[in-house]
């Protein structure tokens, strides 16, 4: 595919998808600003040239890299009611281990810093998770004497910062006996009713 | 004080304090590659020649940096049993306001870097705070169901990505709510049994 690629292949959505797809891989692995143009293009089998024709510039790249892995992580669950994909509980765990988390753990330093101009990106890209993740949660799994609401920041967050702690060192966490914690905690509210 | 900085009072322990604490502000607000040692000499009151001196190099620093936020964050929490800082799992969740927090945060992304140079720094970092939030849950606060150490991994981690989310969007994160939250699920537990 790679090799196939023409002038005119290079203006398509294709050329589009294979240039997200690198730039997506190489900011999860380097970082942002370690990662060039170059790199980008190489990875991709795409000359450099259509880089600034399809996003403008590196943070207009950066943009659709988040609005791409935010697509993927909410269609990679299943809607609310569906239960082919097993429990929701677990569902939420299994975004500790998607590469798009480990995408957004790296970019988050630069999503913080003071004027970052993707704030407002991660603001939305949160928020999508937040109501992504609340559709999910059983009625009977939000434990007396907490909102759904409350729940949903606190099972984010905790997704959020157990990849940090695995990520940082594997064999200092065991991920499924947190996912075990979570639906005790889950399920100990209602059980007590 | 900073002004009277003379040539002997550069090379004690009182300008060494200055240099973390200034380095530490500036890495938290502006990262840490973009802060340099002119501003950290700056804002310490301190001539720039000094921080070599103390610390060989940034990244001598920034490991100088990181075990004094720790130590602060281990020292400002009540030890094991001591009740003068009220209840324990509040105490937790304080950690999501505390200004190490905010630092720890912004480094994260340093942190989790191909061989970033500050890894195995992060790694005891994250294990020095288990250890302390471990040793504070009250026994009756584990749910059945789980382990003191995922139940930790979970707080730890709550507190880490319940920061990120109130940080990008403070509107968004009602911080009382979510220390209810978790007084709730930790209590869910025990009083159902």
């Amino acid at each position: 595919m790679v090799r196939m690629a023409t002038r005119r292949a290079e203006t398509t959505e294709e050329s589009r998808r294979l240039l997200v797809a690198a730039a997506a891989g190489l900011f999860a692995e380097k970082g942002y600003r370690q990662t060039s143009f170059v790199d980008i293009a190489e990875r991709a089998g795409i000359s450099r040239g259509s880089i600034p024709w399809h996003f403008g510039n590196k943070l207009g790249l950066l943009k659709a890299v988040l609005d791409d892995r935010l697509q993927t992580v909410l269609t990679g669950v299943a809607p609310p009611g569906d239960d082919r994909s097993g429990d929701p509980l677990d569902q939420v765990m299994d975004f500790i281990r998607l590469p798009a988390t480990r995408l957004f753990i790296t970019l988050l330093a630069e999503a913080v810093e003071v004027d970052s101009p993707i704030r407002e990106h991660y603001a939305q890209l949160h928020s999508a998770l937040r109501q992504a993740v609340q559709s999910r949660i059983p009625a009977g799994a939000v434990p007396a004497g907490t909102t759904p609401e409350a729940f949903t920041v606190l099972l984010v967050g905790a997704v959020i910062g157990v990849h940090a702690q695995w990520r940082i060192a594997p064999e200092a966490v065991d991920l499924e006996a947190v996912q075990a914690a979570i639906r005790a905690l889950a399920l100990a509210g209602p059980r007590s009713g």
